[in-house]
């Protein structure tokens, strides 16, 4: 038998799909699942942008150019000028998804063994990335009991190494929920020039943001343009995940031209969801506030009931839709697991994923799970409620077991 | 400033898209260019595809299975039975584009240093795809006046190493329109079981085969199941290239298993576009036997019209929608930018790709070019018009300076 790659061994499973094999099981068996595990929002996509595509008048289906229709990059990039992100439609190349800019951004700063910096837990999907492209993800922790911040600059510096090509976060962060201060971005920044990395940081929670709080754009500090990637997205900004399209932003001529490159290879992205995603540009400022103000809901709904359940510790997220969760529970995974395959409140469970695979490094988060707070409030109180139920029901199996 | 990776610098710049500026300029100036150089074809895409799309009834655009709209893939597997290839829907992947399914199948059977051997001249992004996953293309090369038949047999054993992974070509070729015979495919697959390689095989063009000639695909061989990777495409098949839409179909669990893990890491292909193949699918058969008639007229008129120039060499190609010529002209790169920067007859000229960007071998091909046939017959008997006047125009050009 011909051989599998490495890589392809060392490509993780999904923490987020893995128990989808057991939710499916319990729902054939006639059981209510609540899917608190993936990141799928349940806010309708923006008419405007299902009208395009309804109205769509063309006789072939063609190419776009390969960093995206020009019409959509223009308008783009007003849309991030409107955000105090000054950038034009040439350092714009739209992508397949967010997805599709970390592996063009990975891919074109990174060889077989050079390391990226990543503050963990993080979104499970960047190790993948790193590990198509050759490359490897070095781990910063950061701490449930600091709320997620940005760990100690020590604690990069330690980790530098003549093979580090870039530091990578996401802000607001899946899968803490954790919103990065200015003050932050400038020392990650000030890192990043003195040590040559490149600054890639995933933005696409930009408009998901609670309390008054402000978003600040990596493009929007100024000195660190020569450095800085930006991976977007429209799927979470417009509840348009199944259009899978992203884009890639830097001001670094050599970066763009690169990542082209690979565009080029892949031809272009795709043309019916470009119509779209141009289409959602005019999505009125009034979509952004109802959804926001429905999100924030969600999560007082959620963290409040988190809180008061004995012996949960949880980091209270400003931004994007996910916490994480420390459970009283040695073992996040198992518990997952259990919850859909042998318990059951008046006939409904919920899907959560365990966060140890948002940590790189071995044996950590174990006892933590992830949430996404994108069901609808009644929903996620009766998710709540199961969970207050499940924890020491389970406790009480392990006890007797 | 932050270094770009070695392989950005090796990723090829697209030999189809290079002299685009070049085009564009001409065109600025009032020039007609008549684009031999992409395969973008002028066909309507079938009126049931883009009618599924003005039809479509959701509210939120959501994420499709990670292998592709299940519906969709069960479809798609009564389409390939009816194609004598019997597979089931659990056997294929939809992905991204055949580009996607590329990538995917180089990534889980290609670590760094690993090598693919590759007919030459070929598709340039396989080697795009190759680099981007760290891997290495090793070529043998194809010669015209074989009609870029399969090369012998010894060719490729010389180039078998402990690094080499798989076997990969494209039936009929992009970009020599060579249609393989069942006998070279078995000769292939012996090969492959001998050394226990992947056989990889393009057929995104199975539709387009001419003079009654018949496609054989792998997977209809029988004994190579577990070596056999097939990508496929609707880009060309419906003439919907910006769909984005293309799958990956082995029988080999592994591997499927470890390209699902790479699916997984980029969420889902697009959902929009899935639901314009689904209905493609329905295409009635005249649709294929009328495009058929058409691009065998064009063949026929292209080829005719090529063989009558002077010097010119010509393989006839029985597949795709492209043939390699050979011109009596020592850089074809140099001559496609002249057609496009200093030539014109009554305000018209040809944008072709230089050949040389489809050989890995460095300095073959200089005196080749690639010409899709994807125009209307007045379009291409007006190119071949163009070429006639303008190679020895050229060639006076150059025995001036």
């Amino acid at each position: 038998m011909p051989k599998i790659s490495q890589k392809g061994f060392e490509m993780p499973s999904s923490p987020i799909r893995k128990l989808v094999p057991f939710a499916e099981k319990a729902i054939r068996m006639g059981r209510k699942v609540y899917p608190l595990n993936i990141g799928q929002p349940d806010i309708k996509t923006p008419k405007i942008a299902l009208e395009a595509i309804r109205n769509i008048d063309i006789k072939i289906l063609e190419y776009s150019h390969s960093a995206g229709i020009e019409s959509y990059r223009i308008k783009l990039a007003k849309y991030y000028q409107k955000h105090h992100i000054q950038v034009n439609s040439s350092e714009i190349i739209v992508t397949t998804g967010g997805s599709e800019a970390l592996l063009f951004a990975i891919g074109s700063i990174a060889d077989p063994g050079d390391e990226i910096i990543i503050p963990e837990p993080f979104y499970a999907n960047y190790n993948a990335f790193a590990i198509a492209s050759g490359a490897k993800v070095v781990p910063v922790i950061s701490r449930i009991e600091e709320n997620f911040a940005l760990p100690p600059i020590a604690d990069f510096e330690k980790l530098i190494t003549p093979q580090t090509r870039a530091i990578l976060i996401c802000n607001p962060s899946n899968p803490t929920g954790y919103l990065y201060a200015k003050q932050e971005l400038k020392i990650l920044a000030e890192i990043c020039i003195k040590h040559d990395l490149f600054l890639i940081v995933d933005e696409v929670y930009r408009e998901f943001v609670y309390d008054g709080c402000v978003h600040h754009s990596i493009l929007s500090l100024g000195n660190i343009d020569q450095h800085a990637i930006v991976v977007d997205s429209v799927s979470k900004r417009y509840s348009m995940c199944g259009a899978r399209i992203g884009c890639l932003i830097s001001k670094n001529k050599e970066f763009m031209a690169t990542a082209l490159k690979f565009a080029q290879a892949r031809l272009s992205p795709p043309t019916l969801a470009q119509i779209a995603s141009e289409a959602a540009l005019d999505t009125p400022d009034s979509y952004f506030e109802e959804v926001n103000k429905e999100y924030t809901l969600r999560r007082n709904t959620l963290i409040e009931g988190l809180q008061k359940i004995d012996g949960v510790k949880v980091a209270v997220p400003n931004g994007a839709f996910y916490c994480i969760a420390e459970l009283p529970i040695d073992n996040a995974d198992a518990f997952a697991q259990w919850l859909l395959e042998d318990f059951q409140l008046d006939g409904e469970t919920v899907m959560v994923a365990p966060a140890a695979g948002f940590y790189a490094t071995p044996n950590t988060g174990l006892n933590q799970i992830r949430i996404a707070y994108v069901l609808k409030i009644e929903d996620l109180k009766r998710s709540v409620d199961i969970l207050k139920i499940a924890i020491p029901a389970y406790q009480e199996y392990l006890s007797k077991k």
